[in-house]
């Protein structure tokens, strides 16, 4: 840390769940990489002048404000961090893009494809000057995930010709849980879809270098109305699960599914690809393995490898534990802050951009017109223009 | 054996690999199981007449012959076992039916739905007459399917949200494995599809206990045309993988997915289903497990269970070896011919019938249909009547 | 089955839990392999002639009788396939070789170092007469286990360090289960020691090819008194449990546990064998798999590889099943029916020989010793010398 | 925090492996978990000047010194917290708590058991006076672990027969590995057996309640030269593999192993513990993962289940993430802060003890005599006797 001379100093807006994980991350970034700056948890902002007061000195904030546009007037904010519900992230996004901060935004990009089409532009005109942008897909950090990618662009999967993934949850499989943010479609924009169904539909798109064509898909909410915490009850507005099939642009056919009601799965996002070569399988709840399955072995010794991807070769691996010391969930965003903090400070673009993760929303947009539709619905490229 | 006085005599068509499991377990299965019939290998047909010789004395048949149609004409065989290729099986099945002869016949019922309602009909026509029917989808004798089944019916797993059935091979991946009569559709009805789709959909809706009412698919041919045996090559007519999304009339929602293109997986039958009490899963490259989620336990003890499903009070078990002492593919078998041995014995009606099978032809049919539009199918319920 | 021109005539003794699955492989092993001699089930013995009869009947031996004496003494009978429990082995085993007949005897070869050498000792010198002797350490026979020797033999495991054996099973976890014929030590020589303990010696020998020279060890038994079936109650005379460290004349170090009170494992025999090149790693309730470790690969690339053992180049697959198609626990017993018949028929000596099962009875001895003394023992060679 | 109103300053001796993970743990604590006292990263010691100002910077103390007895000195360091190799253990430790500080000691406590016994004595004495002592066997912070315990404590698991317990490396197994400082025996005290056979031995005393009353033990050293970094080569002089069998004082039988050379095991502490009435197994390698056998469910429905240890009411979780959302290795360390900073705010005696990792320290010295000896050995309980 003695060499890193700049301070990256960052306003986080919002503090609960991805509040937390990303102060977990800033507090840890440059205790366990070198990099060229250094974060500083300048000043966060929230709604409620108790809890956010609260929440800054739980997590390390040095200051705190209820207004969220204090925090793009200031000149001693480097980086606008987005940690609120998808109904806001355009307005704060686009606003602080426009004063010249950089800008970290939560998943999903928006909760429409209006929003999120805008926010792309602002964001391929921000990085004209210099202004950097990303969404936060923090998967895509995880370890084993970057080995995945890493071995199928190195051709050890060969042709893919197979896509199979899920995001299996159970939290709400209670009908008597209540009517959160989450389940209101104005709030969330979509119910399982956009919340889970986003991260595999990134991951895959990632992962395989591939971009989902077209889906043919049904959408389901099991239980239609739940109790409101003030009383009553409400009618729950999104999803409860979303399962696709389709076809990528390069070829291979898939199916995909996001459900907060399969009993037993607490954040079971499994992918399994399979291709001409070889195979891999990803499963979050155990994140720090890889399973690889290579067809150029001898027959008789080729079989489903569980890689423990806890090696100084591995991915992000090096600035932790010896071998077999596994890491967590937070160490993804701890990851994200890196490659963030290692793009601004070296003057590339980091990655998923917005328009990678407007990518993500026209999908999540192609699978509710299907469902809708009941037939097959093309996904547009997700192409920005800017005007000269 | 001693108490069994009363021979089935049993005459089978075909003899490549499923004349070989299905001989497997008629010399078996009297040796295992205590029942009410001895199964006799009266005579097996077949093409080819040197062939067919070599057959029967490697597979244990007393006779052996090229006429199909002189097995039905015989006196003295009582049952007809079809095991050719499912071109054949209607013209085989529906006449010894009429010649008053019970009938095994081999999965898929047939290419066609007109040919598979006809045999339907002829099979409900001829159980008036005490002449039984069945089709052979083996995977419900697995005793971990079985359990699976017992599980869902005595409410274990509450009520069914998700169904996730995949049946994953990759015998075709090489774009040089010739073109084998499963590749054509003429002889073979459609490719993954029918092959292996047919059983996942057999298996889900007889362990639910719903029927699939409507489907969105679509299917894949990756290798259009393979070597010919004889020389040269040829079109590839059927599918080489066949993926869909699906509702059940229960309630459930599903993913279904057949392939012979996911390398490293070699029979790699997999079905996961979530209901509001618990979950089950039974994968058949583990097929003396089965996987239970039991949501009423306490919560700090919940977990995925792996049943080691070998104990004497298991389905089919306590006629085998002691408790962690595992039982292969070929048991599936037997314990089909035990049931069916059971069924005529004491007169009742074996399943699957033929109007079961049906249902899962109907299922195939809207897959295809679906695919081909791009929309979604219904399906319709494998309603037979017959005149009086 | 057809170029089969010379039959081999077995008479059977004993018909219990080992006769069935021996049996079921004599049945078996002509319809599945091409082999120069044709087992033919010519008569069983035992000793209540009802239930003698019964199991002739049920298992399918032509014959039977209450006199194992006059199965000997038979010229239409070739083999004597001793299932018997341990304490009548030596008789019978020496009675047949003397009288020429070749000999398959269950294991442990015998209840003492004395009777088990007189064993070898007959075994060697009716070798030179073209008479045959196997002793039945059946899970030599499992494919992966026979895969797991290749790779050590291959060298690619390297120079082993470690083997890490258990046998594990939970059948006498209550104390009142009865006080059966396994648990005394004037019928069964000793208990989870030499019921599966051996399995676990011979077994880790047989993939090594390392004897071990050195054991330190405990007994324990957990229930001293059990209830007879005729009422009251008797002493349990044998182990529960046996555990040792243990070091092999290759350089290898070892640790070894045989119990019957490992609740909720079945038949958990697993051995892990770690070497300077790679690991394998075999669990018996998974039979079907054989996981290896190739530290050979490139270091990110490593993991312990699930191969499923059902490919046509594994050690005996290519008579059964497509790939991913299970095989279960009797196939041990008809490869092993495989091996011998095709030993005699080509006129070598099978393996194990009787020298081989005195060798694990000298380990037995061993083990028994240190764990009375309370300090190291070593175990003598196995050297069958036979005077000229 | 807002109610935090005591600081507790802590000095840290040593700022390596142990170091680096103590520290991530002291920065994270109070950001995580509630509790009466607020860690405070005043100085770390080391002795190279360079080195441990590079290392304040980076891990984030305060301040720095070459000489970690001015620590002891200052009035404004309330604990000191042991990370340097055992040999300097018994000195820092015995200095600190002479000075009134509280401390946090690595293990092993000590290189010899009279070190050992010295600290006990020195903790218990200064245990009087409201000083406190722990050694940081931090695996007993594992949740799984925790977990584990509860369940063996609440009578679960019933009256425990066995525990099987490894704990496999694999970073020496190649012959140029160079002779570090834990390869050294004036450094290190012992080998595999001290490092983490340790942790073995302590974590199975921990969760079964009973101490380990004899061994019989081998030990081994592969390789018994390896180069210096500073060129030629240098004598291994301690063992690279323990192994021994056990008798614990409940009645439980054992068997422990520890290596460094399983080939493909990176950090593979596994410990499976069966008793009457269930059984528990534990992997590191899936630390987030408690299998659970429950003996008292339907024998139908008995298997081992997969608990996911992520769930709000198991041990530690509530203050992370969701369920399913996996937490890594030094989140253990995280959890020892927690624990020790609630013991000392609210004035009670942490554990582990001195005297109870004394007690590891005699299991150590009783398998040496053993392996020495080739004979059982007993191990005396440590008893720490203060003069009045």
């Amino acid at each position: 840390m003695s060499t890193q001379t700049t301070d990256l100093r960052i306003g986080m807006v919002g503090y609960a769940f991805m509040g937390a994980a990303h102060s977990q991350a800033w507090r840890t970034v440059n205790r366990v990489f070198d990099l060229p700056l250094r974060a500083r948890m300048t000043a966060v902002a929230g709604r409620d002048p108790g809890k956010v007061a609260a929440a800054a000195a739980q997590l390390g904030w040095q200051e705190h404000t209820t207004d969220w546009r204090s925090l793009i007037a200031r000149d001693d904010i480097d980086l606008i961090d987005v940690c609120t519900p998808g109904d806001s992230h355009a307005e704060i996004a686009i606003a602080a893009l426009a004063a010249g901060k950089h800008v970290l935004c939560e998943k999903p990009l928006a909760n429409t494809i209006d929003e999120a089409r805008a926010m792309a532009t602002a964001a391929v005109r921000a990085e004209a000057g210099g202004v950097r942008s990303m969404c936060g897909f923090n998967y895509r950090r995880v370890p084993a995930v970057a080995l995945m990618r890493q071995l199928i662009a190195d051709g050890r999967v060969g042709e893919i010709r197979h896509v199979r993934a899920v995001y299996l949850q159970d939290w709400i499989t209670d009908p008597q849980f209540p009517l959160v943010w989450r389940l209101q479609k104005d709030k969330a924009g979509s119910g399982a879809l956009g919340d889970i169904g986003a991260h595999i539909i990134d991951l895959t798109q990632y992962v395989t270098g591939q971009r989902i064509a077209g889906v043919s898909a049904l959408t389901e909410t099991f239980v239609k109305q739940r109790p409101l915490t003030a009383g009553g009850s409400g009618d729950v507005t999104v999803d409860d699960a979303a399962l696709f099939v389709a076809r990528l642009d390069g070829g291979a056919v898939a199916t995909y599914e996001a459900t907060r009601f399969a009993t037993g799965r607490k954040n079971g996002l499994r992918v399994e690809i399979n291709g001409s070569l070889g195979s891999v399988v990803f499963d979050f709840e155990r994140m720090n393995e890889l399973e690889f399955y290579d067809a150029a072995l001898p027959s008789d010794e080729q079989g489903f490898s569980r890689i423990l991807v806890t090696e100084p070769d591995h991915p992000y691996i090096a600035a932790w534990w010896p071998p077999g010391h596994l890491i967590g969930y937070e160490h993804s965003f701890t990851h994200q802050a890196r490659d963030l903090l290692e793009a601004i400070g070296t003057g590339v673009s980091p990655t998923p951009s917005f328009t990678d993760a407007l990518q993500v929303q026209l999908v999540l947009d192609a699978v509710e017109r299907s469902a809708a539709l009941g037939s097959w619905a093309e996904v547009e490229p997700a192409l920005t223009e800017v005007a000269a």
